[in-house]
């Protein structure tokens, strides 16, 4: 017989006199005549109930049938009489496959979620957990329609990259060469050794291999991991996460925020219609304002606002913050959730930054002081996309260069977009783990990743 | 006026009074009183024509409009006259967004594949591998379709591990310590100052980690980048690719060959009929007997033979091999295509290795020489699929590690899984350029990635 998940079973429209249900065993209650064994393949959030008489053959397996136990079971999928559940099962058979003893870590009894990062290799057998890996699957899915539906193509830009190109932050290096390496007369290593016969790192962005593309294409995005080797222990970030980065030729900043507001919304909805049970769960153990928040991010538009509003808005609050609000410096976290949260309550768009504290590929506004830059703003998280138009004149480009210090003939191939058929573009980038932060409610970034790479910790 | 992608208007039901095309030139011809451009965006293999009449008030830009330049045209779309299209435009309005002069190397003359190599920032804008972008793209869609369709649920593996699990091939060490770090009193870096708090290195494999979601979720799947630190320079081997591994718990050797063949034909089922052209491309100028030979794939059921079997076979074909053939080796690419091209004449599966020739956490079998191994070989590639049954009985797999000379204690979160609620499980790894390379008939890996990372190289 072939196995039936336990979502497939829950959702049967008739009854079925044989069955195969293989799971493991979440609870068991042994009564005079019967035991009632809840369980759970991970398919689901939820249980099948099934019901095994005392006066079946295998009965007197039912002591193995622990909670963590792998059990198999045959019978007849029956209309279930409790409620919450319309479905159960009469064992006709019953086969513990693995053993599960009462060290068992994942016993009924609640556990603290740095308990659960210890055992990070169990904890999605629980239920929260089970949902969180299931809402990420169905977010990824979600992404890759998204794009799909809006005629974009998927790009694998490298991970490993011998530029040091967006200079967005500390980088891991990626080498093979030995401690005891060749040095040379300066006594430092010599590069031109090592694998790739030159200093190599893991990437920060795919953005600007992915503007190569735009530039061929038209509209692509890429889905992959990006590094940071900064020493951060905050709830916020990881060392590891997936990006998600549309480019989009022939488009400028409000196509740009256009595509962003749609993007952040169409996921939102995807989850809160195919996700139900899940979102319940997450509404009522982990955030119990999560389901209204959602659905009032999806029902307005975003507001937005330009960056010198923004300080403005934030000079005139009244409220005092940690770090003083100034035109030209970088909005901090604590800026940015007050505009959302406190100013605004809803997601905001803000646009036009001081060219200072962005980088070089920004396109510079007429204005000869901001960039057309965008960050998207939503409560609870603050920035959850940052974006921008990308400075497709050559000229300009070459000035930014230079103004950041940086040497054009290291981006001949960047500056060769320009030279050949250059068009206006833009994109951004959306942080995976942030927005599935923001879905689910889950406010450390260690709990919706499988296994987290923060400082310190690369376990598992 | 909202741009329309020129895979839109080829596929235009009715003409249109106003439409707005923006792209790039592939080629012009000027005649005494128009002009025939011939434009293309990325959307898709074809172009569009564009007539440019000399009346119009745009028509003194048009010796701008060479080669490579980008365009922006309106006008009307309106049934064509000539063969092998059914939509062309008569511009009302051209603009050149951005020019490209004569050292715009995608002239309309053929280059090698080696030549476009080094110009991999600008080689997607041509025929070729604009086709093999679409249908990575596309590949991958359809990967994560067959899954979604299958109950099977994305994970995303660590990319940096601490652990050198499968011991699969060489290592990319992560690090962010300094030429200069500390060495301890044997003159070794400390690791246990870096980043991570001990060695970390780039993943050969998501497989250890999916086995932990499969014994929670049941049915899982990876699919993100994986890394060899191996210096062989060929048309097969990058040092950054993409794989995809799918985990299933309650499922054996049997089970796991009938999801890998299921598998490699949805894939190709899918872009045969997604990508047409694409393919007749392909078929026309890169394998000529491609599409006929995936059409063979598709329609037949995969051979399937256990290694000795398949050793009697290859000693008894009186073919002459550059590697011997003896019971106890693995096959060589020549064996694995000599079985699939030259006897059975279509994919094949060998199953049940030696188990000195296989790691530590296949499962044994019962004649206790043999491991419940399988790949799947395809003509012209050799093995695309490796996969198995794992050792899911927790004391012949502190056995196997024994016999690896590995430590059971490292692998604590991995025995665990064994110990709690241990079930039969199986998956296997397709790498995703080598089906992109079955499926295009690209022969070289270097030009079915983006930008591949190969010893030596890791430009753009």
């Amino acid at each position: 017989m072939k196995r039936t998940l336990v979502k497939h079973a829950l959702a049967s429209s008739e009854p079925r006199e044989d069955i195969l249900i293989q799971g493991w065993v979440r609870t068991r209650r042994d009564a005079k005549a019967f035991s009632f064994v809840e369980m759970n393949d991970g398919s689901c959030l939820k249980n099948i109930q099934v019901i095994v008489d005392a006066s079946l053959d295998d009965y007197q397996r039912i002591s193995d049938a622990n909670t963590g136990a792998a059990i198999s079971i045959t019978g007849q999928l029956v209309a279930s009489q409790g409620k919450g559940q319309s479905w159960e099962i009469v064992a006709k058979t019953l086969k513990v496959i693995g053993h599960a003893d009462s060290t068992y870590p994942l016993q009924k009894k609640g556990h603290s979620q740095e308990y659960l990062r210890e055992i990070a290799h169990l904890r999605p057998r629980s239920n929260l957990f089970g949902s969180v890996f299931r809402v990420r699957s169905r977010l990824a899915q979600a992404v890759h329609r998204f794009f799909d539906e809006h005629d974009f193509i998927y790009i694998h830009t490298p991970i490993i990259t011998a530029s040091d190109c967006e200079g967005a932050g500390e980088l891991f290096r990626v080498t093979t060469l030995e401690h005891d390496a060749k040095k040379g007369d300066d006594g430092l290593i010599d590069y031109s050794h090592d694998f790739f016969g030159k200093s190599s790192y893991l990437t920060v962005s795919g953005q600007l291999p992915a503007e190569v593309f735009a530039c061929a294409l038209s509209n692509v995005y890429t889905f992959g991991p990006t590094f940071r080797a900064e020493n951060s222990n905050t709830s916020r970030h990881a060392s590891e996460f997936w990006m998600i980065e549309p480019e989009m030729a022939f488009c400028d900043l409000q196509g740009d925020m256009d595509l962003a507001e749609a993007f952040v919304k169409y996921l939102i909805g995807d989850i809160l219609k195919t996700c139900p049970e899940e979102m319940n769960l997450f509404n009522k153990f982990v955030d119990k304002g999560l389901q209204e928040r959602l659905k009032f991010v999806l029902e307005r538009p975003f507001q937005r606002v330009s960056y010198s509003e923004a300080v403005e808005i934030l000079l005139a609050s009244g409220h005092t913050f940690e770090y003083p609000v100034e035109y030209g410096t970088n909005l901090q976290s604590e800026h940015e959730r007050y505009l959302t949260e406190q100013h605004f309550k809803c997601p905001t768009t803000v646009f036009n930054y001081p060219k200072e504290i962005k980088p070089f590929y920004m396109r510079a506004n007429d204005d000869g002081k901001t960039v057309a830059a965008m960050d998207v703003l939503v409560p609870g998280i603050g920035e959850i996309v940052g974006g921008s138009q990308r400075e497709e004149r050559a000229s300009q480009l070459e000035a930014h260069l230079s103004a950041h210090d940086l040497n054009p003939e290291d981006y001949w191939w960047y500056m060769d977009l320009r030279k050949y058929g250059s068009v206006p573009h833009s994109g951004f980038g959306l942080g995976f783990e942030r927005m599935l932060m923001f879905i689910t409610g889950v406010s450390n970034i260690r709990d919706v990743i499988p296994f987290a790479r923060t400082p310190g910790s690369a376990e598992f």
